[in-house]
């Protein structure tokens, strides 16, 4: 696998050069809210027995905790078979953080107005985050969260978000007047495939995290609120 | 109208002996994310003209100022008729803060799972900030906004809030089988009345705040959030 | 509470000068159909002690009776307390009775429709009967109450309904557009607010009545049918 | 085509000894509402030319005139093609007035609970009124209008509605158990195909209806109302 | 009963002149997949007593093995009730056969558009190799059957099924703006009963099947494939 | 990237020790449908440079060449970007070629069924040829396309494939329930994973499928039908 070090999983932090990033390690450390309590030890409701990390991912995991103060849940869950790891990092790290005509905030916009129409606990949580701190506005991730309809959107990015839940809510129906608004409010035919990618991403992980019930890392609740 | 000034519209602070409630007045002032930059001014999409205020509504604004350190926008959207706004200060009051088996938490579990299952920001916001402040548990707060089946309810509460977005979502398909649950789960006919009265009223509160693209104020984003 | 005795629940009757109404009083009684056969004496399917009447209440009470012939049976269910009661009965009458740019057939389409989106036997009983009395047109009310597109309506009134009805099947997708159409057709932004906030009030009632298995006084049924 | 004079469309008056069957003819000439003005002259929205009548269809719609004092309108909907109007008789009278284990209220009320989930205007004036006709019971048409869930019905024919609204609205999902839930409620293997075949053709009828804005008989609305 | 024997249920050989149709006799025979096993002998899931057959009908089923090699399950489900069977088969052979300005080609796309919105696997299967057999084009029959929206299509047909599609899934919103879309479309008022017709038709055939568990004939599913 | 060559896209025909697999080359040439007529060419709707092959995905797509005897167009339509193809063809054939508690077919079975509920020509029209090579049971194939309920399967099998649809159809109502569900038909969690994780695969591949309107190959359409 390729993936450099330097991309962590969250890109709030993963793309900051200061080394502490903009999130304090170990935040919510002895504070952790009572709903949360074991979010960060009984990770999904499944049993499944850790394979061994292969050196990459013990790598990245480590360059995880440096980076971020904490391993996302999501990879600690993949981390019983290091080829699934590898590969879901791998996609991941492409479509979230490799050069892209939609910045890394619009993707984490997508990823939450995406998991909003599915109502996943885990991608609300850890990218709702994401987008507080990759547009230093604490409301905007509230907005993807509860309804994306009310945020003060450009034109683009608002396309962008039809597109995306559209996508997510009635895939049978996206034909081409959908790609053409697309490409009215001025995406390229790659952007229309990023964008497609970003929101089919997401709607595979929300599912896993539905079907397992994968608890976000408590750290993330309190993360860029004010 | 009968509601004394002591009961303050957001009870996260109106039931709080010290002066000074929970939530630090002005919290928010001079930081206001971008994404809410308006909304403590444009308060709705609808241009209606400040009618006189009534004394008895006059000194429950001042009320909220003093105990809450701002006036909930809904109750400034309601001010342009003083019998409009009576009425629904009137209802929200016995609603949310007269005796009642539920617990003022319950009902803002209950308000805040409708909210979602309708996907009201205005109601989502307040709201959601009252469960983390009568909680006092952060995350709970994020849990009924995102998908309340993925906290970790008790029996009790759980069956409540089934029925509450049941009831919301499909209330034509709520019968005896539904209240016999409840009944089961330990709640009176008359808690039954109180779970289908809470969530009647946040299924119109939703509708006026989505009709009038009701703001919250910008207060309550921070609140109550580590 | 303030609404004078004048204000009677059913505007069908409520505001006509005539002292019998176009109603005639008792005109089911002794004719009660099988199905309807309890509705006059078990209200709703939760046992609730009824509380003792206030002075306001029950005079209110006696104008329902001397003006319709019998106390709507949605009053009955709210007298077990009568802070909610006087809370509903204010809300109600303002709604529906006080001065506003719709008129009060109008604000009753709005209640049929919104009750036949929610299948709400209660309601469409009770305001299926106030439309067809209000607008002396039998068949009007069943328009309302079976799918309201097959109405022969004018532009204005469609309007109305197309936004009564969409806030009440997906609230969180009514935006701008959709109140600029109401504009269009030539409601003010007080007049959206009535549209909403009565669309928003059968939304609450509709749930109410539903969760309790509420049961429409039998008289209503053959009011003003040819 | 083998259908007799003696069935005529609408089963209320059409097996009744009595000559004059039990709705009065003309009952509604002189009083139609306004908003069924129009619906006994301009049946659809479609424009097609009346196809001349064979003997049969004629003496068909002489005895629906005799017998009714009106011809339906959904047969002088089908008249512009007689091959067409003889198989939809054919298929009518036997489905809803052939030996069955159902009553032919029990049809009816299958016909009306499937054309409410539908909406159909049509369907819901025309066969609601037999619903009150045939089984003396004003309220129980309005019931199976508005909502069948809230009637007081037996275990028998609320199984025999559940089975037919959800063939109605989700008819992938209908399996052996929901035919194993109609024999335990006493159905035979013969009477489910009769539930089916009758929801079945209301499926059908209500789809006709809503694409040509077929608009019923204005009689109908008055018929057996108290 | 009136149709002709040269009437066949299956216009992929009905009206081809050739004795053997297109469709090979026996094609399938000795090659029954699994999945499809008792799919000849167990038609459907009710146990109903054949009845004795009229010379008619046995004339028909007479005919349809001689073109087609097999005699459609659907009819050998409703041989248990000749006046059924007679009545299913000339609405049957009408609607699909008789002249018309729809093709008969376009009248099985409907009936696979509309089966596959109802999910039908009898419908689709029997109605997907017709598509497949009139129009000789083995891949339009699937993507039918899968999404009509995929195919390329002109803008014609487009609108046929787009309605035909609307009316299946949300009847009660079907008005005159979908009608006018139809007549811009180039059809005529007939055309539009007919579209109306065939999916009606197809939405009471679906439910029956269904309801029914019925089988299609094992030979369908080989039939025209490259 | 790992994947060996051996491994190749269409696991009908990847794991067949026979050089040139079940499925003839070449099978459709000459013969494509005129519904198919372009979609060997014209693979999607978006304008996407091809980037240049690197040495292991040009391996990759000359050994699909060889055991297929094409290129299956998912991988060309990802070929404008390595990175984004690796990271696809990595997942893909971990999920669905490695070693797991579910057989290839049934992991086939989840693709289609879940392809199904979100009509997607693409993965129905691959997959579907996939299921009826795996089971050499053609029918099997239709019945995953159509309506998975409709199909005789036993116990396990259908118990997979109601929680793969379900997860498809309302993720968010996913809960202990149903994986326990799971675990009574005998899965293990890990298997319970293997399901989740295909099927969310799936809900991605339907997404960027139809945000592309991506074609399938015309071979795939005959192949594997009698």
């Amino acid at each position: 696998m390729s993936q450099t070090p330097a991309k962590a999983e969250n890109p709030a932090t993963a793309d900051t050069p200061k080394p502490d990033g903009g999130v304090p390690k170990q935040e919510a450390s002895g504070t952790t809210a009572k709903s949360a309590r074991d979010d960060d030890t009984v990770i999904t409701a499944l049993e499944l027995a850790d394979a061994g990390m292969t050196p990459a991912m013990q790598a990245y995991f480590d360059k995880c905790t440096e980076k971020l103060g904490f391993i996302p849940n999501v990879l600690k869950a993949y981390a019983f078979d290091m080829p699934k790891l590898e590969a879901f990092v791998a996609m991941y790290n492409d479509l979230m953080l490799a050069p892209s005509g939609l910045s890394k905030l619009e993707r984490e916009m997508i990823a939450v107005a995406v998991s909003s129409q599915n109502r996943c606990y885990y991608c609300l949580t850890a990218h709702g985050a994401a987008v507080r701190a990759l547009s230093d506005d604490p409301v905007l991730g509230e907005l993807m969260v509860m309804n994306y309809r009310a945020a003060r959107l450009d034109r683009r990015q608002r396309a962008m978000l039809d597109f995306a839940v559209k996508l997510t809510a009635e895939p049978w129906a996206v034909e081409e007047v959908d790609r053409q608004a697309l490409r009215v409010a001025g995406f390229s035919d790659r952007d229309i495939w990023d964008i497609a990618a970003v929101a089919g991403f997401f709607n595979m992980s929300n599912r896993i995290a539905s079907a397992t019930d994968m608890r976000p890392n408590s750290a993330y609740h309190g993360q860029k609120r004010g």
